[in-house]
C-alpha cells in the first residue's frame, strides 16, 4: 500500500509549520521531539480518513499536525513521569534540557496543537475541538490509571483494557474521526471511523504487550522482555495471575517480587508461565477479535471499496501482518 | 463597591462544576488547588465585563471558570518549577502528592478549562478559544522568559516589562475581553477592555514588586523583602543596577552576590539603594502611568458611566487604593 504521498506531505507541512522562535528554550525542545521521527501513524490516519471520504487530504494537514503535536506532548510529559532517559534512541527532553523545560514545553505543545485547528471554520472547528479536548482528557485519565496500577495488586483485566483504551486507543480513534469531520461525513460514518480506530488501537496495544515478550528482536525495536524486567502489569501478567494455580502461581509471584534469578532466566521462566497459563492463547484471541471488530465496523461506512481496503491494509500493516 | 453577587455566584458555580471523579489521583489535586481560595480576580473581571455590556453576568460563568481553572493550572506547574513548598499557606500539590501527579493534574486542568467554553455557540466559542489559546501560549512564553532571566545578567527594563506582560497581564486582559465577546460587544470595545486589563495588569505586577520591598507586613500577605532574599530581578533591581554608580553599584552588586551580612541588614541596605538610585521614584511613576493609561482606554468604551466607574473602582481596589 502506498502511503508515500500522505507521509511526504505531512512531513513537509510539519517542517514548514514548526519553527523555533523566542523564547528558544521553550520552542527548541518542541522542534527536537517532533524531529525524532516515529511512524507518524496518527497524522496519517487523519489524512487517510479525509481522503476516504473523497475530499482533498491536504485539508486534513492542520488536524494531522494537531494530533501529532498532542501525541508528542504526551510522550514528553510521560517521559518525565517515567524518568525515561531515551526516546527513539535519543536523550529525552528532560535529560537533554531539564525537567522544568520539559514541563513547560509540553504545556506549550498542548496549546499549539489546539491552535492548528483554528484554520477550520467555526462549526467544524467546534466539533473538532470538542472531540480533541475530550480525547485529551481521556488520555490523561489513562495515564493516571496506568500510574495507579503500579501501586495496586488487584488490577482486573477489564480495568487494564479500559486503561489502554484511554491511554492509547482514543487518540487513534479521534484521528480517524477528525478526518471524517473535516470531510463533512455523516455522523454515523464519523462514529464508525472512531470505532474502527478504537478497536484497532486496542488490538495494537495488546499486540505490543505480546511482542514485548515474544517478538522478533530484529524487528520489534525495543528490548525483548522489557516489560518483564520492569515488572509491568500487562495483559499477559494479569491473565497469568488469574489462571495460574499452586506451585506455578507461587513461582510466578516469586519471579515478579524477588531477584533471585538472572534476568535471562526470569524472562525465560515468565514466558513459560505465560504459555502454560493460557495467557498467550488468550491475548492472541483478544488481538484477533479486536482486529476483526475494527474491520467489521468499516463495513457499513459509505466510502469506496478501494479506500476501505486501504484502511484495512493500514490496519494489517500496523499489526505487522503481510499486506 | 459591591462585587458580592459576582463573587457568590462564581463560587457557587465553581463548587457545582468542579467534582472529584475517577481516577481520583487526577481530579483530587484539581479540587484541592481550586479550593485554596484567592481573590478570584480574573473570573470576577469576566463577569464584570459581561455585566458592563448590559448582559446577564451569569452568561459569563463558564468563561470565568475557564479562566480561573487555567490560572490555577499555571500556579500548579509554576510551583513545581519553583520548587515552592507552600501556596496560600497550604502545601503545594507536588508536596502533598508528588511531582508526577502535579504535572498530570495540571495538564488535565488546561483541558478542562477549554471544555468549559464549549457551552458557547460555535462563532463565539471560536473567538473565545482563539483568544484563550493565544493568551495561554503567551503565559508559557512569559514563564520561560522569567526562568531565562534567572540565568542572565543583562536583562533590560523593556525585556522585564515584556516578561510580566506575557506572564501575568495578558490573562487579566483576556478575562475582560472574553466578557466583552460573550456580551457581543463591538470589536473596538472588546479591544479596549483588553487594553484596560493589560495596563492594569502591568500596574498591578509593578505594584507587587514595590510592595514586596516597601509594603505593610500586615496587609501584603507575603514576607516583606522576599524578592530581595531570593535575589529576584525585579523592576527595582534592574533600575537600581542601571542607575547606581561607583561605590553604590559595588555595594549593590555585593549584596546580591555574597552572604556577608544578615538577611535583615541585606533588606535594609538594598531598600536604601532602591531609594537612592531613584528606582523607587521610577517604579511609582510607572505604576501611576499604567494605571492612568488603563483608566484612559476605558473612556471611549460604549458602556454606562456606572459600569465604567465600577471597573475603575475595581482597578483602584486591586491597586490597594481607597475606593
Amino acid at each position: 500500500m502506498d502511503l508515500t504521498i500522505f507521509r511526504t506531505s505531512f512531513i513537509a507541512f510539519l517542517e514548514k509549520e514548526v519553527k523555533v522562535k523566542e523564547p528558544q528554550n521553550l520552542y527548541s525542545p518542541i522542534d527536537y521531539i517532533l524531529q525524532l521521527g516515529g511512524k507518524r501513524v496518527r497524522p496519517l490516519l487523519v489524512l487517510m480518513s479525509v481522503n476516504a471520504f473523497n475530499k482533498d487530504f491536504n485539508k486534513g494537514l492542520h488536524a494531522a499536525l494537531a494530533v501529532e503535536m498532542f501525541h508528542n506532548f504526551t510522550l514528553l510529559h510521560d517521559d518525565i513521569m517515567d524518568a525515561a532517559p531515551l526516546r527513539r534512541g535519543k536523550p529525552t527532553v528532560h535529560e537533554k534540557w531539564d525537567v522544568n523545560t520539559a514541563i513547560l514545553s509540553g504545556d506549550a505543545m498542548m496549546i499549539l496543537a489546539n491552535q492548528y485547528l483554528e484554520v477550520y471554520e467555526a462549526d467544524v472547528y467546534k466539533k473538532l475541538m470538542q472531540l480533541f479536548q475530550q480525547t485529551a482528557l481521556e488520555v490523561c485519565e489513562g495515564q493516571q490509571f496506568d500510574m495507579d496500577f503500579e501501586n495496586r495488586d488487584n488490577v482486573s483485566i477489564p480495568e487494564y483494557i479500559e486503561m489502554i483504551r484511554l491511554k492509547t486507543s482514543v487518540l487513534v480513534a479521534a484521528a480517524l474521526k477528525m478526518g471524517a469531520i473535516i470531510a463533512n461525513s455523516s455522523d454515523a460514518d464519523a462514529n464508525a471511523m472512531y470505532e474502527y480506530g478504537l478497536n484497532l488501537g486496542l488490538a495494537f496495544q495488546l499486540q505490543d504487550d505480546y511482542l514485548d515478550a515474544f517478538g522478533d528482536p530484529k524487528t520489534f525495536g525495543k528490548q525483548i522482555g522489557g516489560d518483564i524486567i520492569e515488572n509491568k502489569k500487562t495483559f499477559l501478567v494479569l491473565k497469568a495471575q488469574e489462571s495460574l494455580k499452586g506451585e506455578d502461581l507461587d513461582l510466578f509471584a516469586k519471579l515478579y517480587t524477588t531477584n533471585t534469578v538472572s534476568t535471562e532466566e526470569k524472562i525465560a521462566s515468565v514466558k513459560d508461565l505465560f504459555e502454560k497459563s493460557g495467557a498467550v492463547a488468550a491475548i492472541k484471541k483478544e488481538i484477533k477479535e479486536y482486529t476483526l471488530k475494527a474491520f467489521g465496523v468499516l463495513e457499513p461506512v459509505t466510502i469506496t471499496e478501494v479506500t476501505k481496503n486501504q484502511l484495512i491494509d493500514f490496519g494489517n500493516y500496523l499489526m505487522g501482518r503481510e499486506v
